[in-house]
């Protein structure tokens, strides 16, 4: 079996360019990978959104349940989430890529494909990056978008009154890594970054705050209610779930609502909205996804309406 | 002593805001850390250049060998470095820090520390990334700076009888590292990103190519001349190094002309120019460093004038 190590940093970047041969041709794109830097074409009514996450072996994925593909087209899409959630559109990416010299080949082309390939659905070229070598493989992105210049999602735009709404459903991400951790198998979903919905929300009037549920959906409404010193009154029953998917938790002997709750990497965008807006079906069919209405914002802090022992839950932590 | 897993990933976060609260004012950022994603604002007139590189643990540092703060900086430094090869300037940048739960949070603070720190010193805030658990620690850098649309320094300008210029002094990088690798200490130099001399470089009528010289000034003279066929002639007692260079790497039983021509991290700046343009005193004057031309580019591929020990010799490879 070939490895990392025999083909050395330049193998594997000439095996990065070769793949993106046909990748990169994009407007914005003046040039791509292979000098100091890449160069992107600016517009003179935009504001340049970015955001960097990183996926990490071990922590956020594991290759005996992924493939590599799998996992290189997850570690686009999670930072796509994060330019969905501020309403931007996709221009480019980059990508530094770490990993052990005795990582089979296969495997780091399968994450180098997964990712140029994600790029290519999400038009979103890989325009730079580097490799490394480390200790255990990690894909530390970083994604560059457009929105209106002046103009985006915010998470510090919620209002006291506000409606607080969710796109898809929650939960069935969360039961599939608990079901593969369980009993074996593959995970197999990528979650599709919600970048029309988001687009779609900051053309509606009457939009509030926004962010994507990367963490679980209590801990993330914290996240979106930050230092605005409000609430949420939650309504449990009314939180979106998959068909089968309650009783499919239930079967697991796995408890639905807090899947649905605090199970994060739904990647769905949570959202408020003033009073008097439009109605879930006209945003649904706006955004292009199902929209549901779970809460709404209220002065006193805190998340109310949810089950004591959903709350405090650590959603995920990393150290 | 307390560690990371003490105060936890929003922990760790929470102090980098803290850190930041002075740091991000700056006309080009909209919208810094705290949010989905980072807004900054655009120019009409502009190319956006975005570069990304990283420092991994064991592979490019070590603590026992180079204060935290040192690493901090060092981690912007090479990526500034970047953008300086393309004669860019700095808006933002991004950091994508991995760090095992047990590192000690004095390391943690003074990797921010001399990051941020370094942000400001060079005009580059930090507006966004993330933090994550992994083995061993990582910083995963991303920047972005600007260029004049259309303009900037290419790798690929190189045209043949091109004179060969280099800025700085080499070598001194890599005779302080072996000397600490051997003789214990620490390392203290951190690179100066060449921006200045960068954007003057881009004004001067007859550039060439440029590249930066992290890998080696052979090595990297190989990826300047890349794919145009030509080669270049040098002369090795050109090569301009520091006072008291060859004297003290001889006192090492070190050859100084392998660390001059092969040692890497000196992040100078590496470039050809037309010839008939100004003297590498003019040059100096307006590129606020020292100048040298060291050779020239020829028709016949490859690297000559180099004593064949010297070629082949692998530089800077990470697996």
């Amino acid at each position: 079996m070939r490895r990392l190590r025999d083909i050395g940093e330049s193998g594997l970047i000439a095996r990065i360019e070769r793949r993106l041969a046909r990748a990169t041709r994009s407007p914005r794109v003046r040039l791509g990978i292979g000098d100091d830097a890449a160069l992107l074409r600016s517009r003179a009514d935009e504001d340049w959104v970015t955001s960097s996450d990183a996926l990490v072996e071990d922590v956020h994925f594991r290759f005996a349940n992924q493939a590599a593909t799998t996992i290189g087209r997850r570690a686009l899409a999670v930072n796509l989430s994060d330019l969905a959630a501020m309403g931007a559109t996709p221009i480019a990416c980059t990508l530094s890529l770490a990993a052990p010299p005795e990582l089979p080949l296969q495997l780091a082309d399968g994450l180098v494909a997964g990712f140029v390939e994600a790029g290519i659905r999400w038009r979103c070229p890989l325009v730079g990056g580097n490799v490394t070598a480390a200790r255990e493989t990690s894909l530390h992105v970083s994604v560059f978008g457009g929105v209106a210049a002046g103009q985006s999602l915010r998470r510090g735009a919620v209002r006291k009154g506000d409606r607080i709404g969710v796109t898809g459903t929650l939960g069935s991400k969360a039961l599939e890594r608990a079901r593969v951790e369980r009993n074996g198998g593959r995970i197999r979903r990528v979650p599709e970054p919600r970048l029309r919905a988001g687009r779609a929300l900051l053309a509606t009037p009457g939009h509030g705050g926004c962010i994507d549920v990367s963490d679980g959906l209590l801990r993330d409404l914290e996240a979106l209610l930050g230092s605005s010193g409000l609430g949420a009154e939650i309504d449990p029953a009314a939180v979106p779930t998959a068909r089968g998917f309650r009783s499919a938790a239930l079967k697991e002997g796995l408890d639905p609502d807090r899947l649905a709750l605090t199970g994060g990497e739904d990647y769905e965008l949570l959202f408020s909205l003033r009073p008097g807006g439009p109605t879930c079906a006209a945003l649904s069919r706006r955004m292009g996804c199902r929209v549901t209405e779970i809460g709404r914002v209220v002065s006193a802090p805190g998340l109310h309406g949810v089950p004591e022992a959903l709350l405090g839950h650590p959603g995920w932590r990393h150290f």
